[in-house]
C-alpha cells in the first residue's frame, strides 16, 4: 500500500455504467505522483489516507465487477 | 486511477482476434507517459479522461478474455 | 519480490471492515520507494525484509478477500 | 498498453515447461525501456507494435497458464 | 517480461508457509533494479536471465497459492 493525502475531488458524469457511485477522490502520493481512488470511507481534503493498487481494490465490490484499480482503505491515524 | 488528455486514435489492423473492436486512444497522462487505451466511451481528442490500468480493465468485457491493460471508465467534468 | 527495511508501524483506526487486523508496517526499498506492508510474521524496526507486491499478496488471506497489494514473506537473513 | 518497437529476437533453449513456444522479442518502449513480449503476430524487427502488459497477456493463452506478463496484440497502421 | 543478471542468492529461514522452497535469486535488471525471484531452473550467479513479474509468476505452481512476484523463466542463450 501507499500513502497519501486527499487533494480534492472529482466529477464524471459520462462514466461506464459498471463504475461504483461512491466518491473519487484526488490523492497525492508522497512522491508527487497523483492518482484518483475510490473513498468508501467518506474521507476529506487533507486527510491522510493508505491506499491499495490494483486488481485487489476492485475486489471490495462484491456484486459488480468495478474497473477500479485504486481504493481508500484506511485513514491513518495522526501520531 | 488516473487523469489524462486523449490526443489521437491509432489502428491497427493486423491485431489478435480477441482484441475488442472499440477506439484505440492515444491518452497522455499527467506525468507525461503516454499510454493507450480502449475507450468505451466515445472520447475525442482534447478530452479529459479517467484511466483504470490492469486486469480490472479486461473486466469490462464479459464475452471475451480481452488483452486490455488499459480502459477508459470516465470522462472527467470541468471545473 | 523486492528488498526493504522496517522503519515504523502505521495505525488506521478507521479502515474498511475486511482489511486484516496484523500489523501494518512501513517499508523502505532499497531504491528508497516508502511502501506500507501487511506483516503475518512479527517483524521489528530496522529488520530486513521480503516483501511481495499485486494480487498475491492478497491471495495469503483464505477466508476474506483481502485489500492487501504488500505483504512481508520473509526476514532476510543475515550474510 | 504501450506502444513500441521490435529490436530483435530472443532465445532461452533453458526454459520453464509452460512458456509457450512463440517468439520472444525484444522491444522498446517509447520512453526507452527495453521489455521481452511474446509475439502471436509474426512481427519482425523494426515494426512498431501494441504490447499489452500484467496478466492479461497470460489469458491469451486458453490451454496452459502461461507465464507471460507481456504480449503484442497488434501492429500499429503507419499514419 | 524483463531481462536481468543473477547476482547471488538469498536466504529468509523466517518465512511464511507459502513461500515455496525453491531458490530466491538476486537479479539485476538492465536498468539498475534490484529484483529478488524465486528460480525453478537452477540459474547461476552471473547467468542472464528472463523473468516475469506479477500474478502469472504465482501461477507456475499449482498447489499452493504462492505469494511470488517474480519467477525466472528461462536463461538467455548468447548470441
Amino acid at each position: 500500500m501507499v500513502r497519501g493525502r486527499v487533494t480534492g475531488r472529482l466529477w464524471a458524469t459520462k462514466r461506464i455504467d459498471t463504475l461504483p457511485q461512491g466518491a473519487l477522490l484526488n490523492v497525492e502520493l508522497e512522491n508527487g505522483t497523483q492518482i484518483i481512488a475510490l473513498d468508501p470511507l467518506g474521507c476529506g481534503e487533507g486527510e491522510d489516507v493508505l491506499v491499495t493498487q490494483g486488481s485487489v481494490a476492485a475486489g471490495y465490490f462484491d456484486d459488480i465487477k468495478a474497473p477500479i484499480d485504486a481504493l481508500i482503505i484506511g485513514s491513518i491515524d495522526a501520531d
